[in-house]
């Protein structure tokens, strides 16, 4: 169908962004037309107004939201498109809950080609397909060339908690388990190669991946689970501070039992980064009572995006809330906060 | 209560933002401490995980996101922070909605004057607290200098719409009355006049104003209202033509019944703008049935941001969806959409 208000179709082959389309007018009206509601179609995003309207079941929600700078836009594994969408479901994920909706809010840099972004924004329709959760609300806006970066994303997300999960930082107790859902330092390692174009003979993939599935399957077969994170930016080691702190606890885990790829390994070895503080997408970090903690993982292993899943350690009492680890070589060390950058970017 | 994890604190007044307030270490926890945390104290952010839970009224809830990206970001009569606050809560509102809570994401450039962030997000911690919608999650990130431009902050808001209720933008029949808030222009001329540092013998101030306790004055006064939208980016003209197609329908408006303040108009005779088109960021548009358009009028006028509303033009059939105007000069001109860009980055 022909509509009277774009006589001409976008060039989404050769267009580029330009300020028009984020100036509200008809501009804008045929970039979310011709891009957005094209790649993101659903019946609550195609209501056309300002905002989504939708009864979400009765209960309690949480609300989670997440911008993504990450650069370069496209990366071994996935793109920024995929990688928030799948970042805020994992935050809406991490407190137990059940991702309802998601909203996208777009700041695109005058020049950005349109073959980009739509590549970008069909793979958040395809993620946010595949994870069924929808994108049911937007919003774009264009800045002047040098003052942006390609494209920004800020996505923020509702989710149902189940009655009867109680997850959150603060629960951890002396005595639980700590466990992780797979190997760490994928994703920061994948971006890092993509960004230095170190070509490692073994493509090193993003690990980015949507978990609220893994995280339906761990609360129905534990409901007592005290925590649940995902190691972002970071990594395992900043998540592991950040619990130990708010939940006023120490921890002891020990690096043997951490997961890590041999070519993640090598690739951190080489470019003098501690996987500990690199960042993932697709993993999570669980805290659980002890008792139940074979059962978790057991639960978690059978779940395709759990099945490299371990135990790496127990919460235990320290008034300094410190994380320590027992190494390879029968030594302990304190593992702190990440202090500074360690890799800009990265989500 | 000194916290062993910042020995020393950020130094607010001559401090900047660097690449490690973005890595999601220690760094980023300061930060989010002493300068979002402080300033936007309440109860489901102090959670301090990486989502915030509450138990929302049962019923139909909305959705709505919106970046902002405007410069300069301080102008007569507010900032991208309190802007950022009102923007969303007038998206939720005007589906009739009561805002329940808001999210917010930072994307701040490297090198930005700590001080200025801290005016910002007390701005929107005001700006909150006024409305009664509290910001109760949050991200933020830093982009290399040159790759941002000062702060963008992507807010998304819900809100719960009351029972009977049913208020969209394709719901527009002939014979409705339009009706304006109050006059138009004066944030759009406002933001210009700064930027181009015009400095008017009479300073233009914005209208950013949060719209929702004037909505819920209108819904409960007349709850057959059709459409509700405010005209931000675009302006009027293209809002009453976003209407006019949604809902299939013609619009015609008079133009001497458009309230405009005087000031306002000098103003854009001198730049060349038509203040149809210029943004508004306090004031909203309603389409109601014709026989109780006075009674709504009514109560407009007596809330402290309706009371220069005016009944401006009536819906009429139109297969063309054309939005038409008489002139003061007995004339007749169509209304079309804003085609390129008018004033960019104006919210």
């Amino acid at each position: 169908m022909t509509d009277r208000r774009f006589p001409l179709r976008l060039d989404l082959k050769r267009g580029t962004v330009d300020m028009s389309h984020g100036a509200g007018g008809r501009a804008t009206a045929q970039l979310i037309a011709e891009v957005f509601q094209a790649a993101l179609d659903n019946g609550l995003l195609a209501q056309g107004n300002d905002q989504a309207l939708f009864s979400p079941p009765a209960g309690r929600l949480v609300m989670s939201t997440d911008g993504h700078v990450i650069s370069p836009l496209f990366f071994p594994g996935g793109d920024i498109g995929c990688l928030s969408v799948h970042g805020t479901i994992n935050d809406v994920a991490m407190a137990g809950a059940r991702p309802l909706y998601l909203s996208a809010g777009f700041i695109i840099e005058e020049g950005f080609p349109l073959d980009d972004l739509v590549r970008i924004v069909q793979s958040m329709g395809e993620a946010a397909k595949a994870a069924g959760v929808p994108i049911v609300t937007g919003d774009t806006k264009v800045v002047e060339r040098g003052k942006g970066d390609g494209v920004f994303i800020t996505t923020t997300g509702i989710g149902v908690v189940p009655d009867g999960i109680q997850i959150s930082g603060d629960l951890a107790r002396p005595g639980d388990a700590i466990l992780v859902s797979g190997s760490i330092g994928d994703h920061g390692v994948s971006i890092l190669s993509k960004r230095e174009n170190l070509g490692f003979a073994t493509e090193i993939h993003s690990d980015t991946a949507a978990l609220h599935d893994l995280v339906a399957a761990m609360v129905a077969s534990v409901p007592e689970i005290h925590c649940l994170r995902d190691p972002t930016r970071g990594g395992l080691a900043t998540t592991l501070n950040e619990l130990a702190f708010q939940s006023g606890v120490g921890m002891q885990i020990r690096e043997e039992c951490i997961p890590i790829k041999a070519e993640v390994s090598a690739a951190c070895e080489l470019l003098g980064l501690d996987p500990l503080y690199v960042a993932n997408e697709g993993k999570l970090i669980a805290i659980c009572p002890a008792d139940r903690a074979e059962h978790l993982l057991a639960t978690m292993r059978a779940h395709p995006l759990g099945s490299e899943s371990a135990i790496i350690g127990a919460v235990v009492e320290d008034d300094l809330h410190f994380v320590q680890m027992e190494t390879g070589f029968g030594g302990s060390r304190i593992v702190d906060w990440l202090a500074g950058e360690q890799l800009p970017r990265i989500c």
